[in-house]
């Protein structure tokens, strides 16, 4: 696991001091500037290039009529993917950003989509709310997957990484992760997801209690078994995303909910992964502030997105090149000939 | 002043509810998409031209210590616009907006700053703790300024105005004008401006306080009287900008408190103004709610800035476009033949 660098982070700290604004007039842009300075290792880091990484899973706890939608439209959302009509492929356009579909465990058979990743690992999990969501071994070898997908992003030259998530009744698997393992009560972490109804909700937080007294006694020894018991082959894959990026030293903006549950998951299994993400936006969802907070980590935007695909976080990625650009090139206070503040 | 047309806002919802993704699902994405609809009169909105004029002025009030920066930074600043150096020409770089400098009433001489456009309608306020800022024959000329400059902007393309202020002092002319025009408190409104201690503030709250007192009894005519007795020739430059925006029926993104001071002024004068005007960013500055509030309007995104010179409402700018693309280009569940929300 690599670690950022502070002294970097005093110099441009110090920059920032100079530049031809009041101290602290651009707020959180001065943070992020000086957080990707420590991680980047260098005073002025140079302009990000994001690569966004959907990964895709089915999940059996649909059978409990958590979901507004078909299990049916996660494989139909890949074919969307692939064609360029989903939102994610907009936004990755308008930041300029390659993107990736990684098919970690789709129950539909989506083999004859083109320029997708094949990396199925089962054919979507099993119902949470009665059996453990996947094995052990599945469980590792989605987080395998999220891993080389993260090198691959790398290799290619991404010096953010961003993994978004499509999968039907995710977020209750999410919802699931974020209970055991930022201590959360359902009813504060379970939402209305793709857009159920009260009662769905009600039925989807009976769900969650059902699948957490399940597990209620087990003995956990990392993640894995979390993700084994409660989770899904997407959210495993985009674990295994966080822990290559952090190992790697490269940052990652973390999207809507699952994004942050996976990312408990990949905290569970190496507390450090948080040095290297970032939050992008506040989900409309419940409970993502919950996951954030024990996280560390505070949203940039809210905009009451709830979309996942990695949404959020393309929306939020200007804002970080803009607070790059301004530490970069605006100029200081003797280059500009401008008084500095009184004393 | 143009009426925005709420059929095509109607026509765009409608759109919304067909592209792939859950109803909702993309938040005020959607709304945004939405408004710009109802104001270019198209289902499918373009691409935001946005503009971006920045107008310096200068003020007496400094002279009872408001400020933590001496008045000369406010002609140093429109030098260092001139040459590039600003964070407003960063962001204005990063957006791909066309940027201009209108000198309304800086105290210094600026004459020979090239590129820019020369525009004083005097060489600063005077102290308006102790008289009224300007005649109201200034005002005016001030707010014909602004009018103007929109007109030349959308005349060059613009169809997203943007107004940015630099004047040093200006928080404590915009803090009467939101006293005044959104009956508020002092205490409640002032802010530290570019830094001042706790007893820097407290002398600024307490010149607002005797400004106010001043005005007590004055029977307001219309917008221009408030400006001319509390405001600034920047004020009245940009609330010109804003009444002209309306009036051409072109979209105008609000900056930060200064911004939001001057809508006030325009509201005042035509109170449909507001129709054309959306906020960008929350203002770490104090009041800069209340202000928002009394225009009916709110942020899209809170990252603690209070630079002013247009900057937070660049930095906001990529959202808007966003929004505006993924309404264009996201495909609907008919042409993706993804299935639609359970009955």
């Amino acid at each position: 696991m690599m670690k950022p660098d502070i002294e970097f982070e005093q110099r441009a700290r110090a920059r920032q001091m100079q530049l031809t604004k009041p101290p602290g007039a651009l707020g959180r842009l001065e943070d992020i500037a000086c957080w990707f300075a420590a991680r980047q290792r260098r005073e002025i880091p140079l302009a990000l290039v994001p690569a966004i990484t959907v990964f895709a899973g089915d999940h059996g706890v649909t059978a409990e009529g958590v979901s507004a939608f078909p299990s049916a439209v996660t494989g139909e959302m890949v074919k969307n993917f692939a064609r360029g009509g989903a939102a994610i492929n907009v936004l990755a356009r308008t930041i300029d950003a390659r993107l990736t579909v990684v098919d970690a465990g789709v129950h539909d058979c989506v083999d004859d989509v083109p320029g997708i990743v094949h990396g199925k690992v089962r054919a979507g999990t099993a119902n949470l709310a009665r059996e453990a969501a996947m094995t052990r071994d599945e469980a590792q070898r989605a987080i395998a997957l999220g891993r080389a997908q993260a090198r691959a992003d790398i290799a290619a030259g991404a010096s953010l990484l961003i993994a978004g998530d499509m999968g039907i009744g995710n977020t209750t698997a999410s919802a699931c992760l974020i209970c055991l393992l930022a201590d959360a009560d359902a009813e504060a972490v379970v939402g209305n997801g793709t857009g159920i109804d009260a009662a769905g909700r009600a039925r989807k937080i009976d769900v969650v209690r059902r699948a957490l007294t399940r597990v209620a006694h087990r003995q956990w020894q990392d993640g894995s078994d979390c993700l084994a018991e409660l989770g899904g082959l997407e959210i495993g894959a985009m674990a295994g995303y966080y822990l290559e990026a952090a190992a790697a030293g490269v940052p990652a903006l973390l999207d809507g909910f699952i994004s942050t549950a996976s990312a408990l998951v990949a905290q569970k299994i190496e507390p450090a992964v948080t040095d290297w993400l970032i939050a992008s936006h506040l989900s409309f969802e419940n409970g993502h502030r919950i996951a954030l907070q024990k996280l560390g980590l505070s949203p940039l935007i809210d905009l009451q997105m709830r979309l996942g695909e990695g949404s959020g976080a393309a929306v939020a990625v200007p804002i970080l090149q803009a607070a790059l650009r301004l530490h970069a090139e605006m100029a200081t206070f003797a280059e500009a000939g401008v008084s500095e503040k009184h004393d």
